[in-house]
Parts: C-alpha cells; structure tokens; sequence
C-alpha cells in the first residue's frame, strides 16, 4: 500500500519509521516545513516527500497534527484524498473531531477511521521519534461508523508496527478514559512541580518523584488543547480526584489513623485487583 | 566491623544482602519471626542469625523497623548495645523520632545518627529484597549532633553499598523535603485510583497512568504512621497542591487558553531548569 503520513513530530516520524523497519508498504511523508521531510527522507524513514497532491496516490493517510489542524487539513485538502482511500488521525481526543472529519469523509468520498496511538515521550520534534515507541503500546480505534473492513486494515498496520493491543471505542468511550489515564496525570504531574519545594528535591527524591513529575515536561500549546476540548470528562475526573485527595488529607488533619489506613488501603487494593 | 541489621524485610533484607555482596564485613540479622532469620541465613545474605544480646558485638546497629517500632526496641534493649557504637535507623521521617534516639544514645552512651535510605519498592518483606535496591540512591544522613567520626563512617558504608548520593539535613529539612518528593507522591497515587475509572484502564492506559499510580500499591499500616507523623509539612504541601491543581481546573472550566498553557508552561519550565 501506498501510506501518506502528514506531520513528521515524535508521533508521525515515528510511524514513518516503524513503518519502514516493519513492513513494505511505501511511505509518502507530507510536512509542513520542508527541512523535516528532508530530513526524515535522509535519515531512511520515508520513500518520498509528499505534497497535497499525493493523497490522490495513498491507500492510507495518517494526520499527525494537533487536533483542529488535522480538521482544518481536511477541510482544505479533502478533496485531493482517493475515493475510498482510508484517513485516519492520532489526536488525543475524539468528541470533539470525529464527527467534522466523518462530515468531511462524507463530503470527499473516502473512508475516516479515528485512532489514537497511546504512545509519547517527554520531548517532541522528528528527531526524538522512534520505530519502536509503538513497541507493546495500545491503540484504540474510534470506528465512527466506518465499515468493518476498513477497521481491520488498520488494525493490522497497527499490529505490524508492534501496537500490544487494539481497542476500539466510541469517541465518548474514548474521552472518558483517557480524561482519566492521560489527561489527568499530566495535570497532575504540573501542579505537582509548582510547589516551590521542588527546585530543591535533588538529593531527597526517588522514584516516586521522578514518575509522578515525568510528563510535568509537557508541550504546554498542545496539552490546552487537548485539556479543553476535552473539559466535561477531565473536569469530572480532576473533580473526582480532589474529592479524594481532600478525603486523605480530612483523616490526617483529624489524625484518625483507622480512616487514613482504610483509604490508602482502598488504593491498594484496586491496584492489587488489576494485578499491578 | 560487625554489623547488625534489624528487621529483615525489604530494606534490612536488602542491607544485609548489599553489605554481603559488596563489603567484607560480619553480618548479624535480627528478626522477629525466626523464620525469616533462618531463610536470609539460608539465602547467604546474612552471617548469623542474631538476638538483642548480640548487639554487644555490633559496630554499627542498623534498624530496618516502623518509626515508632525503633524508639520501642531502644527503650528495651538499648542497654545490651556496645557503648561508643554507632546505631542508625530507616525512617522515612525524623522530627518524630530522632529527639527520642538521642536521649536514648545519651542514656545508654552508644551513637545515634539517623538516616534514611530514599529506596523501596511496591512490595514489602525479605522476598523481594535485593543486593542492588540501593544502587544510585540518595542516603539521608541526620547526623542529630553525632560526631562527624561516625557520621563518616556511616557514610563509607553507605558509599560501599551502592548509595550514589550522601545528603545531611536536619530532622525538619529531612521531612519538609520528604513531604514533598515521597509522601506526596504517595497521596497522590491513592487518590488517582480511587477513580471510579480506574479499573477500566486497560488499553486505554499508557505510561502516565502506570507512573502516577505505581506507588497506589502502598502498605497503608506503614504509611499511615509515616503520614501521621508528617502531618504539618505533608498537609502544608497537599493545601499547595490542591491549590495549583485548582487553578489549572479553574482555567479549564473558564476555557482561558492563554492562563491555562501559561500554567503547563510553568510546570515544564521547572522541570527543564532541572534539566529533567
């Protein structure tokens, strides 16, 4: 197949690459600022740079931009796209595009599959994109009506190119979890380093530290959006976990160490339930 | 030297596993249950299977026990240990306990210098000790008025046995800090998986939900205590978050891009300033 991927970041240029290392499929890579594409045909991980005007060639076209760009791409160029050619996205969330870029699909005659590759790094750009970051990782499928087969086409690229598992979701489905185990550790991870301790941590930190502060490193431009177009779900669960915080610190102030051990017990044994 | 470690479950596992691994010295493990004893003396990780009397052949006298637990043996048995030999602790927090060590050093004439290991894992007991826990960990030395004679030759065994960073503090910068950079995190972690959408994460998850919510697999009985006897810095700490984590909601709910991205943008300046 002839694969066009539009956006050559950590994401993009890492599916170029697993897509050169783990499958014969010819990569046509479209990037906004040239030198990437150069770069990214320099270093091997693209067959040939692309322009609009390839999509007319692709059997698969994957948008590896911020959410509203890849809209906005579409609404653009949607009419160059092959009749019944498979578009497809990596925005981390759904409700809030799935339904313009099934409109567009609609409207220029190929197929739209929404998916988001659960997968990232701390840093951004071509240069820290990797063929093996999709190594084990989930990728969840938010079908949007489209048919059966074309599902199945893109999960198998996906399980070519090392994806663990494959979940597929409603955009709603999908907004809710990932409100949860995404979203919500990355506003926490923020608020976290805030505290005018952690300059000093150096010297009196471990693991805990360095996990829960991880994604703190985060692409601000990026994260709002994501945050904000996703803000009933994220505003439940961030409401859900102050609730929860302000329950441990209620026991500690009132220094009742049955209720403190019962919650942090509560915590233990979800994770035991889930076997982690 | 002879050093007796007491309490063999993962941090005194560890320690004697360590010092027999990497140092020459004697080993004495004193342990509650005889059984576990008797298996860290099967495993090779300790030389003898030690009572309190043994303490008057100790050097150094390492006790791996619940803060309370540790001032609890001294009191008892403090008389039995060698005078002039140094004795330190695990805790994972000071004020509380280290006015008592030292009365206690005082009135038996051995050395008190606290300190704490900054290393652990998710699970609890001898078994999953290991020789290597302590490789590239911070060592918190709370020299609380010891000699610096003893306090350096804490600090070689430390060094000897894998510690990468030495660290003296006060008992009050030991906990102030440690609020901060473990016990936090901790909170944290517990109150994430309190999420109602907790035990639906598979496939939806990635690595911000394994980070923030590893140290949910707590042993709430120790953790309490250590909470407990934080209380001031720990609540101090949990307000600034709860503060900063409401400030980022608040520019959520108020879809305000600018304070939002302005917000994140914070939190990944403190991290690259840390060059994390």
């Amino acid at each position: 197949m002839n694969i066009a991927v539009i956006g050559l970041g950590i994401i993009g240029g890492s599916y170029c690459k697993a897509l050169k290392a783990y499958t014969n499929h010819h990569i046509i890579g479209i990037n906004r600022t040239p030198e990437t594409a150069q770069k990214a045909k320099a270093a091997g991980a693209i067959d040939e740079i692309g322009t609009p005007e390839s999509l007319q060639t692709a059997d698969i076209t994957i948008l590896c931009m911020y959410p509203q760009a890849c809209v906005d791409f579409l609404e653009q160029h949607g009419a160059l796209i092959q009749k019944n050619s498979i578009v497809t996205d990596a925005a981390g969330i759904k409700r809030a595009i799935c339904p313009q870029m099934t409109a567009l699909a609609e409207r220029f005659g190929y197929i739209y599959v929404g998916s988001h590759p659960m997968a990232g790094k701390e840093k951004n750009g071509f240069g820290v994109s990797d063929a093996d970051l999709f190594r084990g990782a989930s990728f969840i499928i938010t079908p949007c009506g489209a048919p059966y087969e074309a599902v199945n086409t893109l999960s198998t690229v996906a399980r070519e190119i090392g994806f663990g598992t494959i979940k597929l979701a409603t955009p709603e489905e999908h907004d809710r979890m990932i409100a949860f185990t995404s979203q919500l550790p990355h506003v926490l991870a923020c608020a976290y380093v805030l505290s005018p301790s952690c300059p000093n941590h150096r010297g009196f930190s471990a693991g805990s530290y360095r996990d829960v502060s991880r994604v703190a490193n985060i692409n601000a431009k990026l994260w709002s959006e994501l945050f904000l177009e996703n803000k009933e779900p994220l505003v439940e669960e961030l409401d859900i976990l102050i609730d929860n915080i302000s329950q441990i610190i209620g026991a500690i102030k009132a220094e009742d160490k049955e209720k403190l051990t019962a919650l942090l017990e509560q915590g233990h044994q979800v994770k035991q339930a889930l076997g982690e």
